[in-house]
């Protein structure tokens, strides 16, 4: 029972077989084809306006191609001190833009705090050689801790963005989970509070391995297609890769994907959140829940079989579990129970 | 009827089958994964040596991060003037190099000149510090121009490369294509004759979007892992790569699909010379065919349905015919008589 | 009277006296003339080792070169969170380096914490390709806060670097001042407690424009004539940049003018520590005293004519005030006896 | 008596002179001084236009940033294929622009045929995501082959290049030595035949080290400041640098000392000229000779004790000979008075 990361697993049945399905005669290569298209339609249609998409193949080129088209290479990128793009992407996004800063900001619960951004605002005056230009702020949705921003919160960053002339860009690797569990349409969470740039991610949901680049902004998507195709992203048989993106978009396939996925985590927590020593770190808003345990419980749990990450970036004692889109109630169920028998041994 | 590119076909049933098998269960991220594991080991196999081996999503990654891993910024990477790398890759080895500077070098049927290099060579000292140093040989087999080099070619171009202290990279977009016509085994034509690295390829023949990056030097595999995730290639559910390449390579399969490709290739030459109008470019080393053809009869096929590109890079009147691993006989018939019959109206 | 830093003064007499004597017959360019050849050798006897000296135009340059040679593009750079490096060379390192990440330590006066070191080294695992991997540390000797580690303090910080095969980088901007203050050899505070590579001021202290890049693990300066004409400053007349380091390096010309600056920075701040209302807020070791004052004094001194920058990176009524190896004694003691006035009427 | 490059030589003394001059009092650092002012202000002047004026320390420097200024990371800079930026500039431009791609083209007597020009645009259509995007122009006046274009010549080429939307630059390293030979107003032979940007040299000319970027096209200009600082170019001390700009500067001061320079590369070249077996490689328009001459002559020259380059770029037997602003009518004389003696005996 694996509950390491949502890409431990493999890829959902439906999507799986679009790629079968795509396997038939010949395709305009290089992302020029039917599927492509298609995919750029559906994702207008789901976020009420024409946008830009362009599938690539992992998340870290997702979010590093987008904030190449959003900043010079002499400009600063804005994030949570816990993003991603920061700690996890091995300096990915510096690569693509050509050596920009990422520069963190702290804040409670994976969120970038207001003041946070506003204090390191106010200490780079525009235009001053010295210090990197504040070019784009990023904002990871769902967070790393596994909450979401309220609509109300991606307003009030961007907004304070958009006044320095900055540009917003929104990491939605888990995207998906963050629209299921605010309920908001997802034009709400995206572009009418500011985003200019989507990372729509679709491999951890599901996907076998598919992501797409989303503009709203369509003016800062003019030469992207040159930038995915430099970035070694501009896949030959793109229809493998726009075919997964498609079944995945199809009706609200996306959204209930998610919606297992999170209820498989709110399970997780509600059951965890009984023993007495448990102490969840951050609320759980998606697929993830990050919870403080005994040594001896998490040490029980590996015995018996469960897989997970120890979170060595929070404190002592803190463990990661993810759900996924496929994961078992009964597999849940069996990591509570095994879990409330270890704390109750050990109390 | 597409004779296009290599990359318009899709996927052989049996590499789509091993991505639908491999959606079982749970299985390490990001290139951990027992598959990986086996395409290494069968790669060792191949190539009669122990290899370190990579897999990515597109040729043109795997070129660029192969290079990266040769080259300090200040290098030069010495290719054929033809080459992907040089023309066609949007100056992704100069963004993952840092900027090196790729020299483009003459020679004849798509190979790089001995002399080309000697004198390119000659003209940079090595550590004048005015010129960018040559750091990188990049040899294109089989070549853009559909032909092939022999050991003994490579052998003296990786030579010369050798005693500059520079490393030898293939491009082997369609390696499996050379080895098939030159029915070498794959250790004689690569590390045997100096290459350090490989672009071994697989998407063109046959596979949905696989390619490996294979060190021959494993010591220049050092720090791999690390650039394919800055790179934005560290893929998650990396199991969906890596068992396209398993099948790929199981027996001699990748070896089947490029010795079809070939032989449609050499059917539809020998088909089209027998036109006295019509000259073959280069010779037919590998699945593509390069000819000279009346404007006439170039536009005669495209009537007549069938999708090829005329070639910008050559000689007026040239197109290029590419061939794959599932072409059909039939189609290559189609198009030689179409031609024969177009031919003899013109005459 | 300008305590706006030591860089708005001129040079000293005698070092624009060498460049006025160096404009003498034809000189070989790039470098390759006897002035530089000089500059090594004084360098090495002044440090006691054979070092390899290369002469730049900024200190940026000699920064950001420096660190180029030391880290790969996926490296890290570790540094005190108010280094100059981080906060005021606009991304230099990054764009030399190919895109570094500079990680910013904290720790009090300046110096970077040895507990700050530990815990981001604890964090990141070698070889994770998740994360960029630590390559250098750099220290900056005198801090920017004005005070100078110990060589204790340097080599604690170094061994741990070391012990994870970093390089240590020590920019020395204000390298006279803390050899100066610190009363050691030269040696006693690079080498000899671990620092590899060192970015040797002169601009600051006396020079019109040349800082020169000093390498105690020549092995490291192997590619550096190369690097150093990549970045735009290999000059072509050197000899007037290395005739500046030449006079600098007389005798002990450069501790000479460090010595006044510095014993300008005390009289201020004793002068300054008499008032009830005024704080330093580091101890002063070299020529630049932070103090903080009430308003009311610091506007008075404004509108008395004193020139000096108010420190915004710093708590509120913290104003920067910067000697040089020009400063007068009597200007100092203006200053010092307007701000006991301003401070006796406002009390 | 060296004639290995103008840049061997020192400073004119009233441009020394302006450097001693300008060491007094305090001036802000950073290129916020009067000095930068002025030379700013002046250059507007000579060219009849407002201009945007940067100094930097290096005419690699002043290249490579300007042309940053002007292409993206995936642009093409197209060049002459003996132009410095493509051949001695060890892949600063690459460094700088974050890996663009120096296009080299072909051209009698070191200027771009416009066929050549042609041709290579046509092989790239716009936005074709495979290739990198023509984005600038970079034409050096004078030539490497010591000719000059004329107004004409710039603008036929400036033409077709704005009519791709690329910019356009001049390497004018030797810029007043063109003006000089050609006789016309700075802004015939810049911005009015299509000149964006001009990397203004004074180093070979009589400087100590200073150049200037000068943006025509002032909107390009925008972020240079940032990039200046950010390239390591923002020397803290400018007035020293731009003292030396503005002496150059004055009056037609900069034009008599290309006369100069001129005048005795012709005395040289006509001397040269009456040996019958000397033949100039290209028309002597500035101050370099470039002449084959029979190795026994060339010999001869140095073991008299004069001192040059053989040009190994160029045929066998090619020497090239440059003078400067400050070169003697004797020593011209005495190199071809012994060329003749040494022919005459080889005869």
């Amino acid at each position: 029972m694996d509950f390491r990361s949502d890409n431990v697993v493999g890829a959902a049945p439906d999507i799986l077989q679009a790629v079968v399905d795509a396997n038939q005669g010949t395709a305009t290569s290089y992302g020029n084809d039917p599927y492509s298209e298609r995919v750029e339609a559906r994702l207008s249609e789901i976020f009420e306006k024409p946008v830009r998409a362009f599938a690539v193949t992992t998340g870290t080129a997702a979010n590093a191609l987008a904030l190449s088209a959003l900043v010079p290479n002499y400009g600063a990128i804005l994030c949570h001190d816990e993003a991603h793009i920061h700690l996890d992407e091995c300096g990915a996004p510096e690569l693509f833009s050509g050596g920009a800063k990422v520069v963190p900001l702290a804040g409670a619960s994976g969120k970038i705090a207001i003041d946070a951004l506003r204090a390191m605002l106010d200490q780079t005056l525009t235009g001053d050689p010295h210090r990197v230009q504040p070019a784009a702020l990023s904002i990871t949705q769902a967070t790393e801790a596994g909450t979401c921003y309220r609509p109300t919160e991606v307003a009030a960053l961007a907004e304070i963005a958009h006044g320095r002339k900055m540009k917003v860009h929104m990491d939605g690797a888990r995207f998906a989970n963050a629209v299921a569990h605010l309920g908001v349409a997802p034009a709400e969470i995206t572009w009418k509070v500011g985003v200019d740039v989507l990372s729509f991610g679709a491999t951890k949901n599901g996907a076998l391995g598919a992501e797409a680049v989303v503009f709203f902004d369509t003016a800062l998507a003019e030469d992207f297609v040159i930038r995915r195709k430099r970035g070694g992203q501009m896949v030959s048989k793109m229809r493998f890769v726009s075919a997964q993106l498609e079944a995945y978009l199809k009706g609200d396939r996306w959204l209930a994907l998610a919606r297992h996925a999170n209820g498989m985590a709110t399970r997780l927590a509600q059951g965890l959140q009984r023993l007495p020593q448990a102490a969840l770190v951050s609320p759980v808003e998606g697929n993830e829940v990050f919870v403080r345990l005994p040594q001896g419980v998490i040490a029980g749990l590996k015995a018996a079989g469960f897989n997970f990450h120890e979170w060595t970036d929070g404190a002592p004692g803190t463990i990661r579990l993810v759900t996924a889109f496929n994961t078992e109630p009964a597999d849940v169920d069996a990591l509570v129970a095994t879990a409330t028998k270890l704390a109750a041994a050990a109390a």
